[in-house]
């Protein structure tokens, strides 16, 4: 990828709240043009995953899940609804750290991150007993989303899935990249040189979560409203890429 | 804060390399004005670690240090320098994992990160005995920074000191703030309702490390020339914060 010097972020205006089946590369174009924005290559669109999962209709009823022994357990520690705890438990590979209030998993897919994910809040179905669990495979709903805009377009765009996620160590949650498709989520500079002929010993940057991590000033919290950040100046080699690529391999992982 | 719609991140173009005891509120108002820009209330500048610890002469020569018996028996399991780790411990609180080619230290500072953030590759001392350690007090850097850029233009900006950090789970790194001055550090939208009327439950936001984040995505790695990023759009309801507050407390770090 070629340094860019300058990058501009734009959150899509008066998206509709997303519906199960809605087509989001229609609702992303009807975005695009109220804002009188038109796609250019390498343009990357950051999704959330609260839109692409509702679209997926990816809601989970509480009422219907029935926890297991280990689920039951696990909510006494953690004080958490042992039907949440079962439905994390389903989306998860391991559980990673739990505590009082605090249960935090590897996901099938592969990133660590709390309740696996599952969204409790602001899911607009009105009830308690009413979940969203994250896409099915957001890599795939992201290179769906970039081929149906292509066609729609004739322009490939990179496209970001993202999550927010908390950290260790670290305090405040942040954007990361839990879907990516047509750029690399991952840059690897070894063997570039610096500016003093010095071969750059272990530089691979995060790109995909960089973008995210951007993405997430501008398209906000508790505003779910602006679910679409655009953002243009980003220039790339290739557009392959997959957010399976930003998962350090537990074997190599020294706080899993 | 309110959430913008448009950010856009500018990299200051050819800054000099950066000498002890230089001036970097001169530096960098000399490269606004080279590109012809000119600093506004709410923006912020990301500014390198790297050109700050040399500004400050943050320079150590590793030819002046003695191995402690614990840095001989560390540099032995990690195959690193001995001389290099005991500058690394003489940086640390604590020793957080280590194995061959890895050392992971809690800095004083409070942060996690491998090898304490002392910088071994593109330094430009010319000799594989000097290295750099981060800037002393990278609060008290951005404030300072903050501070004679206000002297000399009027105008209070934010001011981010960024390092290049690797992270637990995720593969690559990614810019992160070290120091901070004149904007939030964290965001704390707990207690805000959604569109639906619903408190949301614990949105903590790491406003800098974002913002960190992104910029890296315009000063690239390889090329010393842009450790400078202008990132105009962001609105603060206060101008308090320090890196110090996207520090966890160890006790409540399930991770440490």
């Amino acid at each position: 990828m070629n340094t860019p010097d300058r990058l501009l972020l734009t959150a899509l205006p008066g998206l509709p709240v997303v519906q199960a089946g809605d087509n989001l590369a229609e609702l992303i174009l009807a975005g695009l043009e109220s804002a009188s924005l038109r796609l250019q290559p390498d343009d990357v669109l950051v999704v959330t995953s609260k839109i692409v999962s509702k679209s997926e209709g990816r809601w989970l009823d509480l009422r219907t899940v029935t926890p297991s022994e280990e689920a039951r357990q696990l909510a006494k520690a953690t004080e958490k609804d042992p039907r949440l705890v079962e439905a994390v438990l389903r989306e998860s590979a391991a559980v990673s750290r739990y505590r009082s209030g605090v249960l935090i998993v590897r996901h099938r897919l592969g990133f660590t991150s709390a309740n696996a994910g599952i969204d409790h809040s602001n899911v607009g179905m009105g009830g308690e007993d009413w979940v969203l669990l994250l896409p099915e495979d957001p890599d795939a709903s992201a290179r769906h989303l970039r081929a149906e805009l292509l066609a729609r377009t004739g322009v490939g765009v990179g496209v970001i899935i993202s999550d927010t996620q908390g950290r260790p160590f670290r305090v405040g949650n942040l954007g990361v990249a839990i879907g990516v498709a047509g750029l690399p989520a991952v840059l690897d500079l070894r063997g570039h040189e610096d500016l003093f002929g010095r071969r750059l010993q272990s530089t691979t940057v995060a790109l995909a979560d960089a973008v995210a991590a951007a993405a997430g000033l501008v398209s906000g919290e508790a505003d779910e409203g602006r679910p679409v950040v655009l953002i243009r100046g980003l220039q790339f080699d290739t557009h392959q890429g997959a957010a399976a690529d930003l998962i350090r391999d537990p074997a190599f992982d020294l706080y899993k």
